[in-house]
């Protein structure tokens, strides 16, 4: 592992991070906020709670890292934030065949592709699920025992997957504007479909509601904010749809429409400290 | 005046807007923060305070807009928060001959140039003390009676030199690792040189420690919050000889030397909300 950059800010370090995959086979770069606490429990042995966030379509590591406004509150609580990227990226690494923003670079929906020329770097669910976590755990002083996750809209997608299918490794659960069923919306059938293949039967491990439906239980309630301006809510989100299914399964959801807010950063850094005091009131 | 984006944040509105600028000749770009107060000031007449931060070499008007971390203090405090563009854009506006960082556009140094060819549109001294506050209180609920002004490195500069010059107009003062004396630094002899033409003694009303020397004084006490590791310290910015000039001329200068910190915005956005503060408490 390899550091691209490190710097003070408010009272911790923010640092970036490179290190070769093995999952995706790839160089994947991402970026850790150790809070002030790091630098005594690195030395104590003492380990810290951690929250994963995944980014949304278009993203890497560094529009949450610049613009996300997590690192106060995270500094306050003692939380490490750990921000990967979205997709493999580099040399022989496959990109939409028209360069679309929604499927590729920059959107690889969290999942492990099985369609050629996919299947061969696409591979972010062993890569969020297994290989970060063991990496952060190793070069960081965190405590894999106290692990949460949530992410924005892609990334909302991932963290519900995520937190559904590994209760017991993620122990804390939110999102911002997440994707809740991509089996029923567009941006869903594009990339389920290009990297799983087109039978549906394969994509409900990768989308929540199915999930749900499926028997597969968060480790605990679950926040999820949506701003009810976002351009996306009513084709690509669908938040009602997890609603729905949350209460036919007993599972208790948090979903707050926010007046007037969008689908992008102005409306993620707004929130962002709600959700990191619910990840580490569970933590 | 064009609204190039809206939108709703951390309770308030954040937008960016373009103009055509009397003073430079050219469109320019500025975001503005309107804190939640401003739907109602708006309405009754009441005006809210207005902070202008001035960025650093590089820099437009979006680093700070998206990197600041200031919508949260100013959303609580009824502040708006305005941030300009460092210097005139756009086809015919002159630039560094080898398209330096330092000099030419994203470096105007907030000056009025006299030399060729930067004369014909590089007055951003005019632009930043007259024409934006009168287009700000034009269109926005702000109250031309109480604002402050801060800024970064060269917009630091650009803070303390308006301050020192306008204490009637800015009534609260800081800044982040500013360049106090670019009459006795590279970066200014350059720029200054450039802009206004070898001869030191033009260079005077835009050196803040020349202007305290030459009798000039803020509206009050000046906040400047400087990292100790900033690459930039020893050979360019130089606080210490703002603190000697503040001593000779009884100017209550608070400057924090912060341990560990760097030229960033990682710093700049970690002592954000203790600026946004001072300058709400003193407008």
């Amino acid at each position: 592992m390899e550091t691209v950059s490190a710097a003070k800010a408010h009272g911790g370090t923010l640092g970036v991070y490179r290190h070769t995959s093995t999952a995706t086979g790839t160089a994947m770069t991402f970026s850790v906020f150790l809070p002030p606490h790091a630098a005594k429990a690195g030395g104590a042995g003492a380990k810290l709670p951690v929250l994963f966030y995944l980014s949304g379509l278009t993203c890497t590591h560094a529009n949450v890292t610049d613009k996300g406004e997590y690192r106060r509150a995270c500094a306050e609580l003692g939380l490490i934030f750990v921000a990967p990227d979205t997709s493999p990226r580099g040399e022989g690494v496959a990109d939409d065949a028209a360069g679309a923003y929604d499927f590729g670079l920059g959107a690889g929906f969290y999942v492990n592709a099985t369609q050629a020329p996919f299947a061969a770097h696409y591979r972010m669910w062993d890569y969020i699920a297994d290989e970060l976590p063991a990496l952060i755990a190793e070069n960081f002083p965190a405590d894999p025992a106290r692990m949460g996750i949530t992410g924005h809209s892609m990334g909302g997608h991932g963290a519900l997957t995520m937190g559904l299918t590994y209760p017991e490794k993620f122990k804390s659960l939110s999102a911002f504007a997440p994707i809740v069923a991509p089996g029923q919306v567009p941006w869903g059938h594009k990339a389920l479909g290009g990297y799983l293949g087109a039978d549906p039967a394969a994509w409900r491990a990768h989308d929540a509601v199915a999930l749900i439906e499926d028997g597969k239980r968060p480790a605990g309630d679950v926040l999820v904010d949506q701003g009810d301006v976002d351009n996306f809510l009513a084709e690509q989100l669908r938040p009602e749809l997890l609603a729905a299914a949350c209460e036919g399964a007993d599972i208790a959801l948090t979903l707050r429409m926010q007046p007037g807010y969008e689908h992008s950063y102005n409306f993620i850094s707004t929130f962002m400290e709600d959700h990191i005091r619910w990840h580490a009131a569970r933590l």
